[in-house]
């Protein structure tokens, strides 16, 4: 039998080789190559254009960090969009929360819903709960034209590469901030600051220039490239240290495989040499 | 020209390719393969056989996290043993501390610590600092055998199979802590609670036998497979968070390129999988 594999490329030096059992979906969409196989070691993986976007084994990192901060930093979120995050894990996560009464996820591409839909239950098992909305839009027209407001927008996003480029510019983040509610926080994926520090300094200086508070937090999982990546944090005032009430994670009732109020904390502590490289973008927040 | 590369394989699963520009070195001691080879990516790294010990670009990361979190919660350390660490990177990160007067390695494999004396001097460098001493030793047999006493041992070990297996068992850390002085502090290399969970329970159930305090603490690197690895902290009364006078990191006038005040605290929130794993072996700490 031949070996099967599928390939990431890591700055086109480093190769990161996933073994595969058995390919579930592969298509090609408007948007890119849409990928879903079975492993032995991280169970299903989802691959767009033969980057991980996630695996079985380790969603629940990504998923809890993406959403939780935001959804335990705001005093009493009701209404969530989620932009991307065709997977379903990101909304998963929102939906858990009782209290809110609806999450809208806006994804550009069609293909990769779908096949998380027959492949990934998992993840996408929360879409066919009734306060979800599913659209399937480009999210930068999305909030140019919505007239719906929102507690909280988390971008989960793929790279800066295809259809994902334009969720890192400044346009998309002027709509963001217009359709966020008074106390509103945004969440998106900010990249490495090892493989990407360009890209993280460009967006934290979009969006120092438009939100009170602007901040990265660290958290790190299997199947990126080693080392830490980053969510940045931007809202109308709300501190995710300062203004958040840890006693309403155990309030909860909710059970996270990851997340807790020490690693709600924790994940603002950043490298030095992050640091340094954001100078001047990021609140400041007393740890 | 033929592609060059060395592969390291993750629980057979899956593969890390790094492409390399020119092997420095290549040999086979009594106890290992030995490479050191130059990438792109990452400059100069170390193998040995076949697993990635450190790149040029991201060794910081480990030498920072591996030895500062003692160095500044021991109020005043003086003597410092490092088993293990063949390339130099811990014990110069232990010498750039002036108030130490010596720091002692003990390194069973001298092709290791020739070959990054010749070839990787960023870490080995340090190794002519009169206050280091050198010796060519299995350190079980060091531990059991000294007369010498330590206020920090740093177990800068690779993972529990070949020549390392017995610096993760109990008559080890028996005499680690029958040659620690008063304060003493050892900090070990605790693997990572993804890949090696049961290594981690093992380690923190013999650790906890024996030291008053018993800690885990996470950090990310880009070279070991994503997600975070842990080092496990144990004392004779030392807590890493209580006993932390953060002042005297800026009051030392060095300069990390990782690790700072917040990063010490932050390291040692772990995610509730992490704790659930480990429940009853860790010490309690207040973050």
């Amino acid at each position: 039998m031949l070996e099967k594999y599928v390939d990431e490329v890591i700055k086109g030096e480093r190769t990161i080789r996933y073994h595969i059992e058995e390919s579930l979906f592969c298509g090609r969409s408007a948007f890119q190559k849409v990928e879903v196989v079975q492993t032995k070691e991280l169970g299903k993986m989802l691959f767009n254009d033969d980057l991980v976007m996630l695996s079985e084994k380790d969603e629940f990192i990504y998923h809890d960090m993406i959403s939780h901060i935001a959804l335990f930093t705001h005093p009493n979120p009701k209404k969530v969009l989620v932009i991307g995050g065709g997977d379903g894990g990101t909304l998963r996560e929102v939906l858990r929360h009782t209290a809110i009464e609806k999450c809208t996820m806006v994804e550009i591409d069609e293909m990769v819903v779908n096949a998380c839909k027959e492949f990934i239950p998992l993840t996408s098992s929360s879409l066919s709960d009734p306060r979800a909305e599913l659209i399937i839009d480009d999210g930068v027209q999305y909030v140019a034209e919505t007239k719906e407001s929102f507690d909280i927008v988390l971008v989960d996003s793929t790279d800066p590469i295809g259809p994902a480029t334009p969720l890192f510019g400044e346009a998309f983040y002027k709509n963001v901030y217009r359709i966020l509610n008074e106390d509103g926080i945004v969440v998106c994926q900010g990249e490495s600051p090892y493989y990407f520090p360009e890209m993280q300094q460009k967006l934290c200086s979009i969006l120092s220039t438009l939100f009170e508070k602007n901040l990265v937090y660290n958290y790190s999982n299997m199947t990126y490239p080693g080392a830490d990546w980053s969510f940045l944090f931007a809202s109308k005032g709300l501190c995710p240290v300062a203004d958040f009430d840890s006693t309403r994670v155990e309030a909860s009732g909710l059970e996270f495989k990851y997340y807790n109020p020490q690693i709600h904390r924790a994940s603002f502590a950043i490298p030095n040499f992050q640091r340094q490289s954001l100078r001047g973008l990021l609140s400041s927040v007393e740890l």
